[in-house]
């Protein structure tokens, strides 16, 4: 496949039909063959890819990784069917791979696409992520990696009732992002009948347009209209993004189901298959290639990645002195930032409260500001990622279930983002619950190999902001409002994985165990209870996921099986969770557990307040502790 | 308070220039006497919240129930001491209680609005949430209540950059919503600094206005400007909602912080507020009322919530045939909305998967099709709830994670709003990851006071439909692509907080766990093992929150603590925390757990590849059975 002969002007338009033609019959030919997907989705877009790939994506398609190589994100991803016929037309994937494994088992050709597929920057199927996550992947294009490649996204028309789309586009304007071109596939029909705005194009142009968009109106089935409006979308003469809207017809090219409810997300059966593929002029297998990017530069023109730009100490901490965790994420990341050129910092609109403006004053190259607009937020992170950069967004942690489903995906992409969320839990005090976050543990640790880290003080933060740096998957960093005294020595190592047993003695009758503000309390609550005679061990369980179930199981052994988890969170899914987890799967053992946690909707107050309402602080903690001791 | 006049038309424009002043230095005083609070984002709108409330917001303060009341929504929460103090103003709320009681502990003047205050009709603090709210209760207005009642939100100039205001214009002006009115508070700056798109009102109106809605340029401190513009907007002239856009000043009326930055959520201290209040011209008591409604009618032109609509027997399903829960669902809600006509469903586009299209097909009244917009989807939820109707909205599971956000605050709005989740976990096939909900779980657990259900056949899913109706709180249903065997004989009772033993007897050495799909694979486990004479005890846990923990506490005693639970769901916070969380709270026993859970990212395949891969199907089950037994 090496050997296929690419050129620098692409194929000709009658090569682009005979292309768009294959590029149909391939969608219906897989999907028939693997009884499932959607051929009619694919068959309207048919011919704008065919004019993409054949005359204006400059891709190097034997070497994905090359730097200059434009972009083609599927924000529909259900047009799977079309991406791979795609990947068949340029020689990379065979047609026999197309028709026996397409949505098959243990396949790459999944149902939606995935970057299990080295062409595939970030998995779609979650409509309305696509446009998003392009506009990190331009961000970089332009202020980052400082090339001149194109970041080309097919887009649905349902997809645009997706506010998630807007923010993409309002971000991309702001930003002028002249490297972005959306192309959406206006073919009038959703899965269960007509869109919200069907083929009133000139609305979906108003809507682009007033967004800070140039928009192209097209016949998404004429080819010279579609080639003339790619050329304008990647002349660079405006600051803008581009978006192309190309009314279509789904199914087009097969009369039985043009335009006709009733057919999404289906595949024809072999003999209505046959019949299509028939209108459609028959099976052909042409290889094209289009143009090539230029070569790219020896020495990447942006970011030197082997140059520290300054020097940022990390911060050392006194034992003792008070210190929030997220001005310790602040200082931490900002020290990051200057040993490593690639790390990227993100934030939504509150910097001053997450302290990622400690990184945003010194490094503002590198430093997006994402205003709120948190599912942006998360999807920059993952379009930046895809430039093997080290992206840490934040905001209030409470904001982050905003992007739950951009988390989602982001995992599902194989993408490795950190995420900081300040102001965890009833904490925060008198801005009231809106502001809390209280699920965060549990929906970070639902996430598919995600990371979740709750440090208690500014030593273990700033250990641990390091260590996310160097982390894969999704790695997220729960951070606390007030000041509490720091714990460690600088120079302590905090191990993803790890925990720290800050107090134990041969006879400790009870374990506590907290993070993030609850140690403070555990700990306070140990010297309680030492008064009235009653060691007890405590524990930073600042690795919430993975755990530390050897120092776990080990406590329930020394401490007769008695143990205090408390939590400033939700019963359900955080750190209760996670020991109640991690023991029962560590086999049999006794256990005693009082699980203290956020059971109550709270209100405004202070801190104490809110702590001692919720029963999390260190008079309730340590009236836990007698209280198993008295029963058990 | 209940002798305050109360005019027809309102105060006068100079009348509400007092009352402007007012409410600043109302706004100053109590959140300098909390110490906390967003005087600076109060003072902007003061003028618009005058002029609203004692001319256009046709308000009862005496019945805050009262049917046909305006609704008053302040989507930019944060603006709680404008809020109050307009309360204040009207007499429903003391000055003493303003001033001693604002963000304080156990206070029902939170940091940002909730209903534990009579007037407030949702909880927001979380930006952009309070217009999607909006639409909601707008859509009952006009399609449900038939009221002539008009929806004012405020919105502030940074939440413009989510995308869920996007989505709430859409469908406003869809729905044409000519009862819904956003009033935009541009006064140019953010938390952090200046907002995205600053004092470019144009750039707002044409966005607005490319969302179908009319909009009205003004200053928002020309009284009669905005007189003149809530006039216009409350007209009812043209089928479309108003966006106002007011320029303002944040801080307005305090030269000192006037358009500054630096002073956002700040108070002012003592000595700074004393001098804002002089600038103001010092404290006022004044108590106003604006106009009252039209004296509702005594009967609801809307529905009549005491005439069944139509007779829809409740489907019964014979034990065995093979019925997929998401089509018993749309069976059952069929069925409540015959006996309810306050039932109200709503979807995101894809009510042919979920099946809430026989609802719609049969009360196309009380059917909201919400496109793929699960953010707006939640919210007009939540919105309807607010006028008492009983709203399920249904999507795929995998796309509430969208909505997160808005599922939290609406617990916070004490709201009791319905989800439906389709096509839950690897058992939907060859879709692949991007459609599965394996988070789910997790994340409604963690929802406060939520109702988590996992029905695994058509006639438990049935009992539940109906039992969600009549449940306080959110509440969710996970529902099954594929259909399986009923299980349970028309009739059967399915409490929420129950479960069922579906096998059981004196010689049970091991307990199989299952729910949906799983409890079908443990059940096939159980016959696999009596074959090989072991005898499993097997529960179906539908509802894993509130969970049945005493049948679990009995089968761990009758098996000799070994238990085997099996979900289609990640590890972490689903039906296996919900077990062990259950377990290690009921007090120390010997358990030996197998926890089978979807570890590893899946791909495509067919259900029976991906429950096999994932290692949740009956042989896996069956084995970890055996393994139990011969370790333990």
């Amino acid at each position: 496949m090496g050997s296929t002969p690419q050129s620098l002007t692409g194929i000709d338009l009658s090569a682009a039909a005979e292309l768009a033609a294959q590029l149909r019959v391939d969608s219906v030919r897989s999907s028939t063959s693997a009884g499932s997907g959607h051929p009619t989705s694919s068959m309207s877009a048919a011919d704008l890819l065919a004019v993409l790939v054949g005359r204006h994506l400059r891709y190097d398609w034997d070497n994905p990784g090359e730097a200059g190589n434009d972009h083609l994100i599927f924000s529909k991803g259900h047009a799977s069917p079309l991406l791979y016929s795609v990947y068949k037309a340029v020689g990379v994937v065979s047609d026999e791979e197309l028709m026996t494994q397409y949505r098959r088992f243990g396949a790459r050709l999944e149902g939606h696409p995935t970057p299990e597929l080295p062409w595939v920057d970030v998995a779609t199927g979650s409509l309305g992520q696509g446009l998003p996550d392009g506009v990190g992947v331009a961000l970089a294009g332009k202020y980052l990696d400082r090339l001149p490649y194109h970041v080309w996204v097919l887009c649905g028309d349902s997809e645009m009732a997706e506010g998630s789309i807007w923010e993409a586009l309002d971000k991309a304007s702001f930003y002028e992002l002249s490297n972005l071109i959306a192309i959406v596939d206006v073919n009038r029909l959703g899965q269960r009948g007509p869109t919200e705005w069907e083929w009133d194009l000139d609305r979906y142009a108003r809507r682009a347009a007033a967004f800070g968009a140039r928009v192209l109106e097209i016949d998404g089935h004429d080819l010279a209209e579609i080639d003339q409006a790619f050329a304008t979308a990647a002349d660079g003469t405006v600051p803008q993004p581009t978006v192309i809207l190309a009314r279509t017809i789904k199914g087009r090219g097969f009369s039985e189901v043009e335009d006709k409810e009733g057919w999404h997300g289906k595949p024809f059966p072999p003999d209505m298959a046959a019949r299509a593929v028939a209108e459609l002029g028959g099976e052909r297998h042409l290889t094209v290639r289009g143009p090539r990017p230029d070569p790219a530069p020896d020495h990447q023109p942006g970011l030197d990645p082997t140059a520290p730009e300054g020097d940022v100490p990390s911060a050392r901490y006194p034992v003792g002195d008070k210190v929030a965790t997220r001005k310790a994420y602040g200082d931490a990341l900002a020290a990051l930032g200057a040993d490593n050129p690639r790390v990227v910092a993100l934030d939504g609109e509150v910097s001053n409260s997450t302290h990622a403006d400690e990184f945003a004053h010194l490094f503002p190259d590198r430093y997006f500001e994402m205003y709120i607009a948190e599912q942006q937020l998360v999807a920059s992170a993952v379009g930046l990622a895809v430039r093997h950069y080290t992206p840490f967004a934040s905001t209030f942690a409470a904001f982050l279930t905003r992007a739950y489903d951009f988390i989602r995906m982001a995992a599902i992409s194989r993408s490795s983002i950190r995420l900081s969320g300040s102001h965890a839990g009833v904490e925060i005090g008198a801005d009231g619950p809106s502001q809390m976050a209280l699920e965060d543990l549990a929906m970070m640790r639902a996430v598919h190999d995600s990371t979740v880290l709750y440090p208690s003080d500014g030593t273990s933060t700033a250990a641990l902001v390091r260590a996310m740096a160097g982390r894969v998957g999704v790695s997220y960093l729960r951070t606390t409002r007030g000041a509490y005294p720091v714990l460690y020595e600088a120079g302590e190592k905090f191990p993803i994985g790890g925990s720290k047993v800050l107090r134990s003695s041969p006879d400790d009758a009870v374990t506590l165990i907290g993070a993030g503000v609850t140690l403070h309390e555990a700990l306070a609550a140990a010297d309680q209870l030492a008064e009235g005679g009653i060691q007890a061990r405590v524990i930073d369980l600042y690795s919430v996921k993975p755990i530390d179930t050897e120092t776990l199981v080990t406590a329930v052994a020394a401490t007769n099986g008695c143990l205090v988890v408390a939590e400033d969170h939700h019963p359900e899914g955080g750190l209760g969770s996670a020991v109640a987890d991690a023991l029962l799967n560590a086999g049999p053992q006794k256990v005693w557990l009082t699980h203290l946690a956020v059971r109550e909707m709270p209100g405004s107050g202070t801190p104490e307040e809110l702590l001692a309402a919720a029963g999390i602080d260190a008079a309730h903690i340590a009236a836990a502790a007698r209280d198993l001791l008295n029963t058990r």
